[in-house]
């Protein structure tokens, strides 16, 4: 029985721990070995029998022979220096004040005045460039006919002399012994034809590698330091250290218009996802993408005429290659790995399309910081495992690995067992997920500024990492990813040149006024706005969360307030009294929840628009839970979305309430909201399961709303049969 | 010794109480007596000897047998209809839904094609008028060429055929007896000569009278009801219902340009103080202030003619009036009289220029609502007054008195009493401090839209009312009363059009982001955010308060926040890492504090832009009190200023701090912050006051800053002698 489950794991190796990797790689099933950024592979173990061998594969950092022989075609940053304040007409600016010297420096190959820019952020605009000068000497730009107390900052094209990422590991680790990466850009003609060239002979003298596991390609997304040596910006999105003097002209030629560092540093804002993105931007992140992919394309089938499989890492130098983008397909990567950090990052990875495999590297890293006497590693394992065995149930990932230091976990026996039943229940998953579409009564679309490119991507600055600014809404995937419901990614313009696609049947939108994900100016269409509403009154379902569809206009904040039957109070109409505001004793959303709706952030000011709202739940004088009726439809306004099982349930109901489908909700469903259901058809199986560490008792509802009461163990995965005629369940 | 301190009261009085009267007219020291709306006077009690009669005077309304026969000079107000969906190509609206039918009636008397508009609130754009027709039978405005799913209102004119105040009392009080009172309107040609033939013959028939009190003059603040007689609308400073075809006409004529209904609806914000004005708005409020107080003058005129004193109600129709306008002096107006709901609403009328003297009405009202059995209504009285005299003690009215039955107030005797009090007290205070100013180290202005005209009206949306919204700045207002600076409001065209007046130590900003308080795209202008760097770097201080500089450009969303030394992140920065947000252990602002520090509402996402900021408190992760150096001055920014006697006094620490002056600090003080000092050089005396119902004990400072421990009963209010010479103070 056991080896009809083997395989589907990857597993990091180390030297000398040559005994130990096969008895671990045994236990855990793995069939595939790989290196990583700081090991490398003994030679024993690439002779395993039957195991893959993955090998990382950096294509523009990592080769300081070439890099440091080819400095003018280092990687390239536009970035901004500090707020400087004049205090008469002329003024000096240290612009690399506060950055890190051994990572950026200025660009003084290219032309200044074309390339650099001086702002007058008081008034918001740009300087004569006859107004400044630079002095390379003392790094400084020397303004005159400056206004007295306006502030003033410095544009500047600078080369990124160090690549982020060994930044960050060769800091964190206080590497002081190796070498400083130069990363260096495939743009650059001697660089282009040298990765080939170079890939060519790796790919020779590597034969027994069976999988090159590219991290990644080319661009690294924007990571910078300070003088510190503490990060000073991060953006998982963006696309800052991809410009250089030849892809700007490159894209003028094409474009037929001149982009400018401003166009990058938007007065320090560098294209925040989070920020409607600009037309300029949209073109420049297609054009990069266009070039990206068309390189990558060329490298991926290098490795292909080797016998090789190629993958790719989901992060580090990812820019232009969106697995969710227009022209991911073309390149033609096998597979993608990537980090998992719960049920929004399994999915982020599991629903990449367009390749054969992918695989999610799981918590905790086998590092000194978790894995220390006294410390149980299982707790973290088992909650990464059960967050991301939601999402799992609902669209596996292939494979599962994991990172770090082997002989680290080794000594926790406990842990290792752990691991054993996980790559164990993984696999049994598979046999009966994989291929086979889970049940989905509905399909729910998430509608903000960037639509698919952007999947399981909303409200994320870098990958995973928590901000009090967002978890209110990620919250929102991260419910989603585990949910028995179909999701989509869709944008504004999707909506407003396509209409709404007839699969959809509730849309949500999600975010703070005036950002990408709330839509700020999109909600200026009346395109937009007429299409929802008729859509919702026709039948279908429209969720906000937060402040949603927010853009003062014609008397209303929320641009959709008819349909969610809530506004926000900006204080432009205080002297409207507000009537109508009571919560009701009880309501079909909240009808689960056993204490107080803990949505997260805080919204100020939400009032109900009249006697027909539904007030749901309210805090402090504003609501957070509400809605209304239009037409065949509903609005759900929702003040919040921070991830708990809780908030879970209040989102499952809140999607059958917006389509008035109360009646359906005891059906294909279990009772208990520490629980979730999945129905395979296919496989005519049925996975309920227990998301939390302490026994629960359940009932399970079929197809009919006939239930059973199931009681399951802590953390249990309990497999049921699904009688495809009668539409009952049977465990 | 007593006889000195008679008079200074104003006594309500009631029919068949007179011998009563004259006992409490001895006791409280009543120098005049007055009747108010539902009382008359007592014929015997006008003849007290020594005792002033104030009769109050309806111009604009209780007068229906004129009324009546002229409903076309009723007055009348521009209103929108409630928002309607078409779904599809026609629409009907019923645009009197709604609104309270006794009260608001459709004007179709003029053309409604010149003075109705019909608005698609999707697009906010006016229709052709020949895209719709009023259908004067059923009250009905019919659409043609709609768009499904666009939301459409009607702006019509209507005559409003129930004083607002008659309908507050009439619904109240359930006068189902009286008749409604039509106001009508004195631009209307028999309407103007009526008012004046009126008064004429009213002040022939009233020899007794000595004084009338004008409730008020022309045009009531705006407020209506709902269909279920509530409050549907309240608008204080709102001049909805002065417009009438007649005053648009002579404006046009004026101006030279038309104003059209959505000028005063503007999508239903109605010209709320919370918005910006228009320049149109600006016009339209000079245009009705010269008109009324033109109008008024002459009223005031006649009575002199009479040998009577003339004053004016705060209040009900007081629009146009505004004591702190351009015109009110021309008006000739001898007293205000208002109603005190603590520090800011006693200030707002102590502050009155160009009068003889200023009257405040304490609470309670002797109304049953307070004076019932079992109840004690010496403890609102206590708190009024306490609250009150704060502000008294820094400028004082000339008059108080209370209002309501005194019959009710007379059956309890320790009210009778503390009233009895807190008059001496008043007279005591008057002799210390009436035509003396008292010390101010400092003055304070409060910048916002509005500046002078809005003096202690700052964040208010009806008279003293509390609202959600608005108490975190009001108490700022609430707090200045009584403090021992001088203040004034300035608004940004004072700035930009005059620079920063010299007696001025620190400005105030305070409010949401986008109100005409905080200041919005007043902060568009480089020449206001230069100014105010300039002359804080030159040793002044800037105390932003909520949102304070809101306007998102140039990378900031507080375009002080250079002086403020915080930001507000909007999400399109949370890719700069925000480092600095630690409290500092201890500072000179929190030095008093007891406990953590209670702002009010909270804002949210506030951070620190640098290292040198000093932050000082936070909560959940945004900083609630923070400072920063400036040349020679400094900015604080405050989260809120709820009311508080530590708010107050973090408050006046800030000021000090703002300005570099912490040495300063412990000179003319008291450490105890439920106390306060005042000092009055003209009369060489100090005041030292308890402000809660509990002794206390306090450290009292002189000039040069040693001192004296004083112990201060329950609200006790204890005067010392200040010695000019030495700077010292003896009590």
């Amino acid at each position: 029985m056991k080896d009809k489950y083997k395989g589907r794991v990857t597993l990091p190796v180390e030297l000398d721990f040559y005994e130990e990797t096969l008895e671990l790689s045994k236990r855990w099933g793995a069939d595939a070995i790989r290196d990583s950024d700081g090991t490398d592979l003994d030679a024993q173990l690439k002779l395993i029998p039957g195991v893959k061998v993955y090998s990382k594969y950096f294509v523009a950092r990592g080769d300081n022979e070439f890099a440091l022989n080819h400095m003018e075609e280092a990687q390239q940053i536009f970035v901004m220096s500090e707020y400087i304040t004049a205090y008469d007409d002329t003024l000096d600016i240290e612009f690399r004040k506060g950055f890190l010297d051994k990572q950026i420096v200025p660009n003084y190959d290219h032309d200044s005045k074309r390339y650099w820019q001086v702002y007058d952020r008081t008034t918001n605009e740009e300087l004569d460039t006859d107004q400044w000068e630079l002095d390379k000497e003392n790094d400084i730009v020397s303004i005159k006919n400056t206004i007295a107390f306006h502030e003033y900052t410095v544009n500047f094209l600078a080369y990124m002399v160090w690549d982020p990422t060994q930044m960050y590991n060769y800091i964190t680790n206080n590497w002081t012994d190796r070498e400083r990466e130069v990363p260096f850009d495939v743009r650059g003609p001697k660089a282009n034809k040298h990765v080939k060239e170079k890939l060519r002979d790796w790919l020779e003298k590597n034969p027994e590698t069976d999988v090159v596991r590219f991290t990644t390609f080319f661009y690294h997304f924007t990571l910078f330091f300070n003088d510190q040596e503490k990060e000073k910006f991060v953006d998982w999105f963006g696309y800052g250290s991809s410009v250089s003097p030849l892809a700007l002209d490159a894209f003028e030629l094409e474009y037929g218009y001149t982009l400018k560092a401003e166009d990058f540093i938007q007065a320090g804002y560098y294209n925040s996802t989070f920020k409607n993105p600009s037309q300029k931007y949209l073109d420049y992140i297609d054009f990069q993408q266009r070039f990206v992919c068309k390189e990558a394309k060329e490298l991926v089938d290098l490795v292909h005429e080797y016998g090789k499989e190629a993958i790719m890492f989901l992060g580090d130098n990812w820019i232009g290659t969106e697995p969710y983008g227009k022209y991911f397909e073309s390149i033609g990567i096998d597979g993608v790995v990537g980090s998992v950090g719960g049920g929004a990052t399994l999915r982020l990875i599991a629903d990449i399309p367009h390749v054969k495999y992918t695989e999610g590297r799981f918590l905790p890293y086998f590092f000194p910081d978790t894995f220390y006497e006294g410390n149980d590693p299982t707790i973290e394992l088992m909650e990464n495992w059960v967050s991301s065995r939601r999402a799992i149930l609902r669209n596996p990932l292939n494979r599962i690995g994991y990172g770090g230091y082997p002989s680290l976990a080794y000594k926790f026996p406990k842990f290792v067992d752990r691991v054993e039943e996980i790559t164990d229940e993984f696999r049994g998953i598979i046999d009966n997920v994989e291929n086979n579409k889970p049940y989905a009564k509905h399909t729910v679309a998430i509608l903000n500024s960037w639509g698919k490119i952007r999947t399981w991507q909303a409200f994320m600055v870098a990958h995973a990492l928590y901000y009090q600014e967002t978890y209110s809404y990620f919250g929102l995937l991260e419910s989603l990813s585990g949910l028995d419901v179909d999701v989509k990614f869709i944008s504004f313009d999707d909506i407003i040149n396509h209409g709404i696609d007839e699969d959809i049947d509730v849309i949500i939108n999600a975010g703070d006024a005036h950002t990408a994900f709330s839509g700020d100016d999109a909600w200026n269409n009346p395109t937009l706005v007429k299409s929802i509403r008729s859509w919702v009154h026709d039948g279908h379902g429209f969720i906000g969360i937060g402040e949603p569809s927010a853009y003062e206009k014609g008397g209303r904040f929320f641009q959709l307030a008819d349909i969610l039957g809530i506004d926000q109070e900006l204080g432009f109409k205080l002297s409207t009294d507000k009537y109508h505001n009571l919560p009701m004793p009880s309501h079909f959303i909240t009808q689960d929840m056993k204490s107080k709706f803990d949505y997260g952030e805080r919204v100020r000011n939400i009032y109900a628009l009249s006697s027909q709202t539904e007030v749901i739940a309210d805090d402090k004088n504003s609501i957070s839970i509400a809605a209304n009726a239009y037409g065949k439809g509903r609005g759900v306004y929702l003040m919040g979305m921070k991830y708990s099982h809780e908030n879970t349930r209040i989102l499952k109901r809140s999607i059958y309430y917006s389509l008035q489908q109360e009646d359906e909700f005891n059906k294909v469903h279990s009772s208990n909201l520490e629980t979730e259901l999945n129905v395979y058809p296919q496989s005519e199986s049925v996975a309920l399961v227990n998301n939390t560490s302490e026994a629960q008792k359940t009932l399970v509802y079929d197809f009919n709303g006939n239930y059973t009461c199931i009681e399951l163990k802590e953390n249990e995965l309990k497999w049921g049969h699904y009688n495809v005629e009668t539409g009952s369940f049977s465990f």
